[in-house]
C-alpha cells in the first residue's frame, strides 16, 4: 500500500506513560520553551542547517544522529517550503548580512538521483529566499559546466569549483557565503582551507574533524538544562553515550575496552528499565565516532557481541565512507523505534534551517526491526513527509495528538541543534586559539 | 454555496494581457525581487505588521489601503500559521532583542466577536513565538480582569491598562515591547505618550496623525524604483492619488477643489485607458485622508458626483470612526475588482508580519459591484483564506496560475509595506527633530 501524506505512524507500545508526561510538560511550557530557545540561539548562533534523526520508544524520545550537512530536502512536504525559505533568509543574513549570492558545494556523487533532487530543492529554497545560487563541485570528474536532468524534470547545473586568490567560486561568482552540503568525510579539501569567505558550517565541523561524542556531551548538558526548566527527567530525552578507542576491528585491538563500554551502557539502561518498569531488553549501538553514511555501525545485546565478530563484520566496522578508517567508537544506549506504519518501522527525521524547524519526514523501512539502524548504506526507505509543521502544538488536543507529538519532535531536534551550535562555537574558539598560538 | 478553501476566484475580464506580463516579469526576476526587498528592509525596517487591501482589475494590480493595525488574523489559513509564528519572532527581536513578553493593546470594542477572534489568534501567534502575552485595554469599561468567551471556544482575558512611572502594563507585567492593535482613530491616548517602552508601531502612525496621501506618495516612489528593476510600466501597480483639502462636506466647503481633483484623476485614467485599449469606464474613490473604518468613502464617475451630494451623503462623508471629522481628502484612481467567486466580488487582503508575507484572504461580498468599496462599516463579508502562501511562485506553471498570482499579490503588498516602512522612518525622524528643537 503506498504511503499517503495524511498517515501518521502509530506508536505501538503500551509503555507510553513517560512520553505522554513529556509531551504534557512541553505543551504546558510552550512559551517558556520558545523563549529559552530564542535566548540560547542568541547566545550561540544556530548552524546554517541540520537534520536530526530521532527515535521514539514511547517511553523515551531521543536524537541518535545530528547531521550538519543535511540531504533530503526533497523529502520535505512542499506545503512547508515557505518556512524553509523564510528561515534561509535569516540563516544567510546571520552569516553574511550583505550577501547577494550563495555558492553551494555538494557531495561528489553525481549519479545518486535522490541526492541530486535534494540539491535541486536546496537551490530552489535559496533562490526563493532571494539569492543567486550556483553549484561548485569538488568532484574531479566535473571539469566543465555539466547539466543533469533529474527524474522530477528539474535540471541541475554543476560547475567545477575554482579558486581565485583566497576565494572559491565558479565563473565570476565568488560570493561571501559558501554553503557546504558535503560532509567532508574524505578530509578537508585543500581548496577550502583559509578562504576569505564565510564557510557554512566551518571546515572544522566536517566529519574529518568532528566527533559524535563531543556532540552528545554537549547534548547531555543541553538536555539537563532544558529538563530542569520544564521539570522532566532528562533520561527521557538523552541517550547514554560513551566514547571508546582507539579500536582497530581488523587487528582486534581495543575490543575489550569496547565490550566494557557496551556492558556499562547495557547495565545502566537495565537499571533504569527496572526502576521504571520498562519491560524491554536493553541494547546498545556501536558506531564510528566520526561521520559516515552508517557503514560502521552495529546493534548489540551483550558485550560478547563485540568480542565475537566474524571477519565480515569486522571488515564492515573498519570501513567507512570514502575510506575513512573507524578509530574512535561511540557506544550509545539503543533507543527502540516503536513507531510503525503499515507494520513497517518509521524513524522521524527533523530538518532545521537557522534556528527554525522547517519540516521533517519518516524513514519508513519494511525490512527492518525496531532495533536496527534505519540509515544503512544503499538501504531503500520510503519517506513519509510530515504534513504539518513541528511548531504548532494544539493545546485543545491530547498530549499525544499528532500536532503535539510533532511539536515534541521539533523541540528535541532543536535541543540537538543547540548542542551542534555549541560544538561549532567550540571549534571556532579552538581555531582562533590555534591561529593566535601560531602567530 | 459555502466557500471552500480550495477555491480560487476567477479573474473575469478579457483585459488580462498587462497583468500576465506583470506576473511574467515578477517570475523572471524572483531572486532579484527578493534580494531587493531584503536590502530595502535592511535599510528601512519593516513595520511590526500590516495588511494591504489589493484590487485586481486584470490590467492593473494595486494596493488601495495599507493598515498598520491589522485585524483579521483569524481569517488566515491555519496551515500558514507557522509562517506567522516564525515572522513574529523576527519582528519582536528586531524591536526588542531581549524581550520576553509582549503587551497587546487592542481596539476598544468588546462586543465585536470577529475582532476578538482576531485578537485571540494574534495572542496565540505571539505565544507560539515564545513570548508571554497579556492584553491591556484602553477601554474605560474594562476596570478589572475580564474574561470573554468566544464563539470558537477560546477565552480572551482583558485587563485594564495601567501606568507605573513611564511604563504601561497590566498587573506586574510591563514588558519592553508594546504592540498596538488599535488604530488610534480617536486620537493619541495620553497614557501612551512618552513611555519608556518600544511602542509598535510608533504613536505617530496612528490614524490621528497619519495621512493616506503620504503613504501613497511613498508608494509611488517605491513602485517606480521597483518597476525600473523588473522593467514594467509602474502604472500597472500604482493607483493615481491626490490630496485635496480642507473639505467640509456639511458646510459644502472645498467641494470645487475636490471636483477638480476627481476630474484630473478621471481624465488621466481615461487617457491611459485610451492609449492601452482598456475598454473600461474610469472611476475615482474619494475618501478621508485619515484612517477610519471606511465610513467617509465614496465611488464617483464624474466630478459632478461630489458637487451634487445630498444631505445624507454629505453627513456620511463628514463622519468617521469615533467621531474624527474628515478634513483632508484623498482622491484615488478607482481600480476595478475583476476577481469573482460564485458571482460575488472578491478583494484580496495580504497579511504581513515583519518583512514576511504570512497569508491572506479574499473579502467576498455578494451584494457589491466591482467598483464598490468592500470594506464598508458593518458590512458582512465571507472570508476565503489563501490556502497557499504568497512566497512560492511556480516557474513551471503559467504566469497566471494561482501560486504565481498569489506571488504577485505578495510582491505588490510588500511594496506597500515598504512604503509604510518609509512613512514610519519619516515619522521617527520628525519626532526626533521636534524633540531636538524643544530641548
Amino acid at each position: 500500500m503506498p504511503l499517503s501524506t495524511n498517515q501518521v505512524p502509530h506508536l505501538q507500545t503500551a509503555l507510553t506513560g513517560p512520553l505522554l508526561e513529556l509531551e504534557e510538560h512541553l505543551l504546558n511550557h510552550q512559551a517558556d520553551i520558545e523563549c529559552w530557545f530564542r535566548k540560547q540561539f542568541k547566545e550561540t548562533p544556530a548552524p546554517f542547517y541540520a537534520s536530526v534523526d530521532l527515535r521514539n520508544a514511547g517511553y523515551k524520545l531521543a536524537p541518535v544522529d545530528t547531521n550538519l550537512f543535511p540531504a533530503g530536502f526533497n523529502n520535505l512536504h512542499p506545503d512547508l517550503r515557505p518556512l524553509a525559505i523564510q528561515a534561509a533568509q535569516s540563516a544567510v543574513t546571520q552569516a553574511c548580512p550583505i550577501a547577494d549570492g550563495v555558492l553551494l558545494i555538494p557531495e561528489n556523487h553525481t549519479r545518486n538521483q535522490f541526492y541530486l533532487e535534494n540539491l535541486a530543492v536546496l537551490q530552489e529554497i535559496l533562490i526563493a529566499a532571494g539569492y543567486e545560487v550556483h553549484i561548485g563541485s569538488l568532484n574531479p570528474e566535473i571539469t566543465e559546466r555539466t547539466e543533469i536532468e533529474l527524474p522530477s524534470g528539474k535540471t541541475l547545473v554543476l560547475r567545477p569549483l575554482e579558486k581565485q586568490g583566497d576565494r572559491v567560486g565558479v565563473n565570476d561568482f565568488f560570493p561571501c557565503a559558501v554553503l557546504l552540503n558535503n560532509d567532508l568525510s574524505s578530509g578537508r579539501p585543500e581548496i577550502l582551507e583559509n578562504i576569505d569567505q564565510t564557510l557554512l558550517p566551518p571546515l572544522d565541523l566536517g566529519w574529518a574533524d568532528r566527533f559524535k561524542t563531543e556532540h552528545f556531551d554537549h547534548y547531555k548538558n543541553v538536555s539537563n538544562e532544558f529538563s530542569k526548566m520544564v521539570d522532566i527527567d532528562p533520561w527521557l530525552i538523552n541517550p547514554m553515550s560513551m566514547q571508546c578507542g582507539p579500536v582497530d576491528f581488523k587487528e582486534r585491538e581495543g575490543l575489550e575496552c569496547l565490550a566494557g563500554a557496551v556492558n556499562t551502557v547495557l547495565q545502566e539502561t537495565q537499571r533504569y528499565y527496572d526502576q521504571h518498569d520498562i519491560a524491554c531488553k536493553p541494547f546498545a549501538i556501536v558506531k564510528s565516532d566520526s561521520g559516515t553514511y552508517g557503514m560502521a555501525i552495529m546493534s548489540v545485546d551483550t558485550p560478547e557481541d563485540v568480542l565475537n565478530l566474524n571477519r565480515k563484520q569486522r571488515n564492515k566496522m573498519s570501513s567507512a565512507k570514502e575510506g575513512l578508517v573507524a578509530k574512535q567508537m561511540l557506544v550509545q544506549e539503543g533507543v527502540y523505534t516503536h513507531e510503525t506504519i503499515n507494520d513497517a518501522v518509521a524513524e522521524p527525521v527533523v530538518y532545521m534551517i537557522h534556528n527554525q524547524v522547517v519540516g521533517g519526514f519518516y524513514r519508513v523501512h519494511t525490512g527492518k526491526t525496531a532495533t536496527d539502524n534505519l540509515n544503512s548504506p544503499g538501504m531503500h526507505f520510503e519517506s513519509l513527509s510530515f504534513a504539518t509543521s513541528c511548531v504548532m502544538p494544539d493545546q485543545t488536543q491530547a498530549p499525544d495528538a499528532s500536532p503535539n507529538r510533532f511539536y515534541a519532535y521539533g523541540v528535541v531536534a532543536r535541543l540537538a541543534l543547540l548542542a551542534a551550535a555549541r560544538e561549532i562555537a567550540d571549534a571556532k574558539r579552538e581555531a582562533a586559539n590555534e591561529k593566535k598560538a601560531a602567530s
